[in-house]
């Protein structure tokens, strides 16, 4: 199948462009609005197309379109390229606002095209053996949930990620967005309501905020808490689910490869529970988003579900804003 | 020194009269309101008087009281120790509101007595040498903190701790006013005001909580996330502590043992931060407080200390009743 980018980002340089091709697909071209930024980024990526205006992208031979512009732009370009009959793979949050997000939704509905959301920590194999420790109840019934997902941003990516809050700066909406996905996942529930607070420690030069800590409350009981940062260089990030019959620490988890280990501890002792798949997180969310286009089953995040996690990221900048409990549904 | 046990609890009988007769205190008598209770737990513990009247046990020639009757009787008994010049130590909560935790204070002071609560854990050789790591700046500036405090509460133990809210039952008292406590000491800060969710897992008959997830402001603007619960048996306590220039994880470390291990992470790498201190921590406690006594110092954990963990374990509970941000200030 064949893609067109758009948005010339560092994610998709890094991660996605060696996903697509790892996975047998084309990048059949690039759009940046920033012409000269199109033309380089084609080279140095080796694409052959390139052009600054979705008009033109959307009417090349492509199949699907995978969009990680800035966050505030996702939405528009979303609808054009669903309009189009394009199938659209979104990076994280999908939007900045419900209505946003819901019109993504019903955009794509509308046109019968696949939106998924590039929410890649579910697909590792290792979330989806924790998915079945929780499904085959051997923690038992399961009362708390931890996140650790604080990182040091690396400079590279110290843009508009830090400072620009029209774009969706800041850590909660890069990467508590990922902990509500991951957290959905996992416990199969949904958030009923969220509290937290967040801090800027002098990263952003606006303000914005580069830490967090945030509770969730889940459908299901279960309170979950997760911590982010991208001011903090030296931590291992960390999942963790706690219940009446067991305890699970998962290390070195919330990242963009296959990685970390899980131990289970219960009755029985701590023991390693084995992951066999350690396939790339990327090319997994391709291979099943194509697999989704035929007819074979989901996404392994569809549009539904970046619209969930985009509203629990709202919810946490709501609650850190007017320091109060928020209900999920209030934004 | 000599001692008078107010309350013939477990706690007294598994580590505080082995502490005593170890730092060569003399446990002189005991008190419980039941008389059979007295008689029996004296003869079993080879105290040689007990009584059921506290008005015996402070004419007896006794230098100090430990406290650990329930939560609510501590006010009382500790005022009426201060009036007949009795050094106290009190378990924590050392009150379940803040007008009588004031009234303790302020009764010792007059009655020129030391006052001292018994926070175990911040005594640790462990937690020691985290507040040297803290204070040395090992981690630069900390922005997050998290404490897993969750443990399975033993059978012995679940009476009126899992029931009577009118003895201070439930985990916020029992566990996390210790992590409070843990936090002050190893971050030298105080808190401004907590958020958090409590929920009742069916060790209650009574629907007291026996889990909770709590976020404290500090005035330093770190942010401290705790997690406690009594429901929750095959986990690992934890403390960590992430900043600019460093990250710490301590396991096994929220306990009543010197137990536990730190790994410090920084731009050199990870490594265990040797801790030569594995001396008791009921033993420590008890010699600082005679030092004290004597003038040489102040007790690990003062009166302050003892009023300012019990004000943040009500600030939470009233933050999970009325689901909204407290200011410690309100409680």
């Amino acid at each position: 199948m064949k893609w067109g980018l758009i948005g010339a980002s560092d994610i998709a340089a890094t991660r996605v462009i060696p996903a697509m091709r790892n996975a047998g697909h084309e990048v059949y071209g690039v759009m940046s609005s920033k012409k000269d930024r199109a033309k380089s980024y084609a080279a140095t990526n080796l694409i052959k197309h390139h052009t600054s205006e979705i008009e033109n992208l959307l009417s090349w031979p492509i199949d699907a379109v995978y969009i990680s512009t800035t966050n505030d732009l996702h939405a528009e370009q979303a609808v054009a390229a669903a309009n189009a009959g394009k199938h659209i793979l979104c990076e994280k949050p999908i939007a900045l606002n419900v209505s946003d997000g819901q019109r993504m939704i019903n955009e794509a509905k509308k046109n019968g095209v696949i939106f998924a959301t590039n929410h890649h920590i579910r697909t590792s194999g290792v979330h989806q053996k924790i998915r079945e420790i929780v499904e085959n109840k051997l923690l038992g019934d399961i009362y708390l949930a931890r996140i650790n997902h604080v990182v040091g941003l690396p400079e590279r990516l110290q843009g508009w990620r830090l400072d620009s809050a029209v774009q969706g700066a800041g850590v909660v909406l890069d990467i508590t967005v990922h902990n509500v996905d991951t957290l959905r996942a996992a416990l199969g529930s949904e958030i009923t309501s969220v509290i937290a607070y967040t801090s800027s420690n002098g990263l952003s030069q606006t303000g914005v905020e580069d830490t967090a800590n945030c509770t969730f409350l889940f459908a299901n009981g279960v309170i979950a808490n997760t911590s982010e940062s991208f001011a903090i260089p030296f931590s291992t990030t960390s999942f963790e689910l706690h219940g009446s019959h067991g305890s699970m620490v998962a290390t070195n988890v919330m990242t963009q490869d296959p990685t970390g280990e899980i131990v289970l501890t219960d009755s029985e002792g701590s023991r390693i529970i084995e992951v066999e798949d350690r396939d790339n997180l990327y090319v997994k969310t391709l291979l099943q988003f194509e697999k989704a286009i035929k007819g074979l089953g989901s996404p392994y995040a569809t549009g539904d579900d970046g619209f969930a996690a985009m509203q629990g990221a709202l919810a946490v900048l709501l609650s850190a804003k007017q320091r109060r409990v928020v209900q999920i549904d209030e934004v």
